[in-house]
């Protein structure tokens, strides 16, 4: 089955203590497509500008993503430079160049409409209720957000929580939505907006998935994932996208909706959030092969279980 | 088997959001005998004062727990006080009296010159050092430390590390010891100081434990353990000293010591853990029965298990 995920492509500059790079294709769209065409079929719907070439077209094309809901526009892209310092668990911003990105109004292929899973990656939540509506018949809803717009924009972001399935955040971003600094107790009151389950991202310390009490019938009790304890991260950009898309893309890709399928997406989202901090960029997630994926999903397991 | 553990025993004043209690029974070597008491058989060495009456007594000794190491001087028993605030994770301190511990010099009784297991919990290194040189037939040694001694008392804690065969810490401890900030190099650097493992607590994220190459002939990969979300913590003290007691005491349980058994008292440490919290000082760890700890580990390994 595939899965429309709407976001940014963009391109990145980023220093971290292991280089630097430039002009590197990124963007929350390009990591989630890339990580989810491990298990399904993706479509992106985003917009570009002049800089993005038949080149970066390729990377698309070579992982059978659908590029059909890529608008082109006259300018430049979406352009973001950052710098992580010893500490990799957030970047100083050196610069955001939203360019053609500014007034994205994201158009979903007629093409597109067919499919059962829907990713709204981090931009506006006024335009990601706006996408969710013209998805009728989409079957689950993953969401992601930030605290730019938990601050700036919180009804409209009630109003697209209302449409969501599942929510994808960190621990801040939980905490701050729900006004509480007990985490599951967080957790519950962001259920109580709307959405059905809702994934923590701790980072180094993996995710944790919340349910509603009832929801999908699999019971409300919650589900821990490892991440994997790693000496050499190169660059922390898109692990979160990266994570949403090994998890969406593992959902997309079985046939019911049960709670083992659950629990083997979140490791999934962990793999994949473990691989692509490896390199720059998307670079790692460009040259995977599911024989990778699925021996790291083992280390994952023996990581974490008993006999 | 039995375990020896030389520590505090002590009296807190604790105030959480849940609410205030007055010198009740606390202390690191309190705390982790009673959570080991569940698996094995435990002798505390430590030192109290006239305030510590037959009534404290009592509560090792419901739980079988040896007391013939713990020394009665003139004056006070240390007291503490501490406040937590709505978020739990680092106590205010209020006041710190040492009184009769300021000059603990710790003294095995000859009786428990047969124990295979000795837990330093946290106290000046030199005299963890001393304990552990007087215990010469002892199979494994667990070690506690905090920020207070990696500052000042780096080069006796050095000592100690080469004594010890586990270190059970923090994540900020790790960091500060190892002068790193990414945690799994920081957990090789503070392997390269001597103990063969190392216990990294995350706190509400769980733990994990590295290995020294070839350490107890079991391989070198890591391993993680949940800790559970729990919405209604009372009082975070004394979590750290039920970890190490449940974990040390199941050790202490096993015949072999393999990869498995330190993987299921991982476990155990964090189910101990779970349990403390959720009532004022030692409370809850005075009244468990092993069907309610296995119960709970039955929760951490649903919370965390592919099917």
């Amino acid at each position: 089955m595939s899965i429309v995920v709407v976001g940014s492509v963009a391109f990145d500059d980023v220093t971290s203590p292991a280089g630097s790079v430039k002009n590197v294709l990124a963007g929350a769209a390009t990591y989630f497509a890339l990580a989810a065409s491990y298990f399904t079929q993706v479509r992106v719907v985003a917009v570009v500008g002049d800089d993005f070439t038949s080149e970066h077209e390729q990377v698309f094309a070579k992982r059978r993503i659908d590029t059909r809901g890529i608008e082109r526009q006259t300018g430049l892209s979406f352009r973001w430079g950052g710098t992580y310092g010893e500490n990799l668990n957030e970047a100083i911003s050196n610069f955001t160049h939203l360019n053609v990105f500014e007034k994205f109004d994201p158009k979903l292929p007629a093409e597109y409409a067919d499919s059962d899973f829907l990713f709204l990656a981090n931009i506006q939540p006024k335009l990601q209720a706006n996408v969710r509506r013209q998805m009728r018949g989409v079957k689950l809803t993953g969401c992601d957000t930030m605290n730019f717009w938990i601050k700036g924009a919180r009804e409209d972001l009630a109003e697209t929580l209302k449409l969501v399935d599942v929510l994808l955040i960190n621990d801040t971003e939980t905490k701050m939505l729900a006004g509480e600094s007990n985490l599951p107790r967080a957790a519950q009151k962001v259920l109580a907006m709307g959405p059905k389950a809702l994934v923590i991202k701790h980072g180094e310390y993996g995710a944790t998935i919340f349910f509603r009490d009832g929801a999908f019938s699999i019971g409300h009790h919650p589900f821990r994932a490892p991440a994997l304890p790693i000496e050499s991260v190169v660059d922390p950009t898109g692990a979160g996208d990266s994570f949403a898309g090994g998890f969406m893309g593992y959902i997309a890709s079985q046939e019911e909706l049960n709670r083992e399928v659950i629990k083997r997406a979140l490791f999934y989202g962990s793999v994949m959030g473990s691989f692509v901090v490896e390199r720059f960029g998307t670079e790692r997630l460009q040259s995977l092969t599911r024989e990778e994926i699925d021996a790291r999903f083992q280390i994952f397991r023996e990581l974490t279980h008993l006999r």
